[in-house]
């Protein structure tokens, strides 16, 4: 087999991936079998066993138990964080104190009060090191949606309708995960494709379906009022049992443009016509992470940082404590933001 | 030629139209030239000259101004009434005295409170007489999402989703008339549907497109809440450009089921797959009318009377009220309803 | 109710309806209880107590056992045959005899020796008086399918994609009742659509499906060649099991045209999306029927005749000969026709 | 940056490119860029400075003007020939000289027997080395399909139906290159869905499209028969102006299963529904490409050769050769196979 030697500039990205759950097992998967220009150099859990056994089966990568330490092996260029939330402030610091560009898996911190600490230590830092991992960025969908819509190709958009559907949930899901885990990727999409912030929140709850576990309420429809005075509506129903649907639909002045229908092969078979629902999200989002994966380790190969940045991440926080707060209460909820750092305009 | 001879019980339908507009006089080529069993025996218009030009080409028709001269024609078995609004209660009053059955085209009459009388003076006859013109329940589409819905198909419904789209909107159109001519079609259905009354309404009303007359907040979106814990949002968006639309999702525990989406032929041409618009809600709906009107003929003959009924056009009077009252305000606004007669359970 | 009287050159036209089988009794319903503008007049089956209890249930109607007796009925105007395709040649001219238009389902006659008969028959009168039952020139898909065509929406018609699929075959189904009985619409809408004659048929066989009756070539593939140089292909698989479908794609030089795409009511289930396949031709073909009972009913009473000609189901006969020849041999086989009267020009 | 040293059995493979043109400058692209696994060591041309441009911006490659040059390289580990056709048996067989595997750019060679040549040098080999670039096995709906069909979901397959249209065609191109570099994808695919060899061609030649360069047969019917007696048609159209579409519909006993439809963003306006057409094979099939080369890598780097071989290469050659001799004679060719070799079993 061939040897690469040293590769100068562009040479391959020594990545550190920070916890090895199912998520950074998986960032290390991609990173090594199916993206190009970056090899995961070192992997941190606290969990030291379960990161030396996935450290074993890696040509050249070193298993520490402390991120900090992850980041300051010889091989490493770069820090993907996989761990989860309440983890993320330190470790994105450890990342700072080293000047280290990070791929930092969503959500940037569990709140608005800690995201914007980390604002604030990135800004510190005098230029943007974070790139945060809302991965509908890099769906070919989503992304077509996005180009459409910049270019004004009908017009102004004046709404948005989203669906967000999942088979079941998880044994402890609550109202407020509705909104911190899954409604947040609606909430990031809104403000990505609209470039504009979220000013209030509205959350009705139907009467809920009998699938939903006890304390549950699923579904919900969350409304959303932009600074631009667009509205936004979501379907949300985490147990709708028939597969994993997303799609939004961009209502603006002169069409509508929607993505997210169901494909694939076209049956007829049985009585009826149509195909296989995406089961879950690993499937209808596999690219995406791909996708993010490589462009971030392109730019970062560059000495760029593009993607969601930490003030993407705080906007995201504040919009979803005040969700949760108009779940609770059924009133129009304002979304309060402080105003946005030059090193995020 | 043949002729038919008296016929007994079964025989050809009289029928009386009042108002020979756009909408009357359709009516008129429809009971002609389209259905079976019924002809024209009298047109009234408080234009004469109007319907004269109208009865001149009918073989048997007799031209009146007033509706109850009309009704009094020998050859008069039963009224369709198709007069604006403001003169349905005279004309469906005329109709109760001579204890005729009615077709009345929506609004049964243009407010909750007048409504009311109507639905007191039917209670007053005994029986039923009035078929309320909600059109939509009599389109394919519509038909068999309420049969699987009924089936319970896919378990109990939560969600509606509806759209409601029009190229553009007629000179002097005002946001009220965006409850009271289109939304109340979704009030209808929403009734229908469900089988459950509207017990509240809030409209969101985002920054309007640019191609909306002055004044007039387009688009808008309606919710609903029903007193079966049920949650509907409808899209209006009447001054939309590319043609008409009219489509219904309901969400339920174990599927979703959609009506109204965009057929006819497929076309691969200049870059684009796909097909052409409804330009407007004839040719989207013109089976509908056919199939309703068909439908009150027969049950007519058959002495009975189906279809919406007075308490439908009263509950949905109730509900554009409130509903322009919440656009006004911003606010949710509660539904009142007497509580429903024996008559109409 | 109301009485019409006697109506003048528009009035109610009288219909011999001949044969009460199935498709005859469906027309007796479709004419009384459908349409406008026609009533049955008189039935005539060979099975004579099979006509008499049809005419027992309609006003006016009285029940013949000979189709000729049955056009002598003083309230006939018009006939439609619908008794078994043998019987056709002696009850047109039946009606030539009295010069009564005719309405004759299809096929004009079992093969083309004599269809001639009856076309010239027909010339002997010097005016078309038949309109043959080619229904699918009713259906709105094909109908605005060939109105792209006649506009030359996408330029001139190169190949037709025929599809023709039907759950399972009657017992006694035979391959040529594949051409005689199914193929013959794709005939019909090929000459049609195109404007063209056939000029040439192959017909390849597949292995059969386990499903096919003993003895059954299913599915087929049949291609037509036309004087114009277009070439047409057919499915044809009627044991499909899963439904009935009918579809024409339409390949021009700047474009293509579908018809018959599955619709519906959209339905998220059980893992799948999509819908039901319409289970048979009834369902599928309905609206078409109607339509073109009604286009006969008002072309006859403004005294005109329309729609496919003596020469199309004379046309059709000869193809289907051709075709039937083809599928024995495996051949290329030419259709010979003789040159087209100036009565069909 | 990190550097990757010595890397042992599963070290990055080191690619020799042969033949720097636009499919050759892609599959570098793809190797250094995209995929994960391997690296361009060496690109061979016999235009030397086109190679040597192409090499100037890849860390560690080395520009060659003969292929054995390039093949001869220390770093080179495995050969991707992309080079013109009529050049691929002598690079094929540098290749088998020095044990090395291949991917090699369809065709295979341009003739059936420089194809059994081929055949012949592999198997004096004793072993497969070379995987043919028929790219469509790699692609995800194709393999969708052929999981559906290999899983017997709707019973054995009886029909294929193929579309393949291109926009254009450039300047030069035949009728031959109709079936040889265009249908000669069908003809793979059909042998790889199906598991069949194909025993007989037909071509069918409609009046052709005023957009046909002068000469130019287009659209174009193929027929094929194999050996299992299925049949499959596949409708050739290059000129057809509108984009570039590929699809195949598999009829089996109990369902059809159809891919390629037109998917992407889903658009309502300017009165039309429905999306864009891909423009060509790039956008159709970039990840057929990307997926195909990744499976090459991955395979080569486990000392496996998997995919398409040397007798996929000549059957597909025998049968284009069938093809162009059908187009010129109108004729049902049969084809002539050697008995299949032990090594391709």
């Amino acid at each position: 087999m061939g040897e690469t030697g040293a590769q100068g500039s562009r040479g391959t990205l020594g990545v550190a991936v920070i916890g090895t759950g199912r998520m950074g097992a998986d960032h290390v998967r991609r990173i090594n079998d199916v993206i190009s220009g970056a090899r995961v150099a070192a992997v941190a859990d606290i969990d030291a066993g379960r990161a030396e056994r996935l450290a074993h089966g890696i040509e050249g990568a070193t298993a520490y138990a402390e991120p900090a330490a992850a980041m300051d092996d010889p091989g490493v260029d770069a820090v993907l964080i996989a761990s989860p939330g309440p983890a993320h402030e330190a470790a994105l610091l450890d990342a700072f104190a080293r000047d280290l560009p990070v791929l930092c898996e969503k959500p940037l911190t569990p709140d608005a009060a800690s995201a914007l600490r980390v604002l604030e230590a990135e800004q510190k830092l005098g230029h943007r090191r974070v790139q945060v991992g809302f991965m509908r960025r890099y769906d070919a969908g989503y992304r077509a949606l996005k180009s459409l819509l910049d270019k004004g190709a009908y017009g102004r958009p004046l709404m948005l309708h989203n669906k967000h559907r999942n088979v079941d949930t998880p044994p402890g899901f609550t109202n407020a995960m509705m909104i911190n885990d899954s409604v947040v990727h609606e909430i990031d999409v809104t403000r990505w494709l609209l470039d504009e912030e979220i000013t209030a929140v509205r959350v009705l709850r139907p009467a809920p379906t009998d699938n939903a576990p006890e304390g549950l309420s699923d579904p919900q429809l969350i409304l959303f009022e932009t600074a631009g005075g667009q509205v936004v509506d979501t379907e949300l129903f985490v147990n709708c049992r028939f597969g994993y649907q997303v799609s939004c639909e961009a209502v603006c002045e002169a069409g509508t443009a929607r993505i997210g229908d169901d494909h694939g092969v076209y049956v007829n078979t049985a009585g009826h016509w149509g195909g296989t629902i995406t089961p879950g999200f690993v499937e209808r989002f596999e690219d995406a992470y791909d996708r993010q994966v490589q462009h971030w380790v392109d730019a970062t190969r560059r000495g760029e940082v593009e993607g969601p940045s930490c003030w993407d991440g705080y906007a995201a926080a504040a919009v979803c404590e005040a969700g949760v707060l108009a779940q609770a209460t059924g009133d129009r909820v304002v979304v309060e933001l402080i105003e946005r750092p030059d090193l995020y305009r």
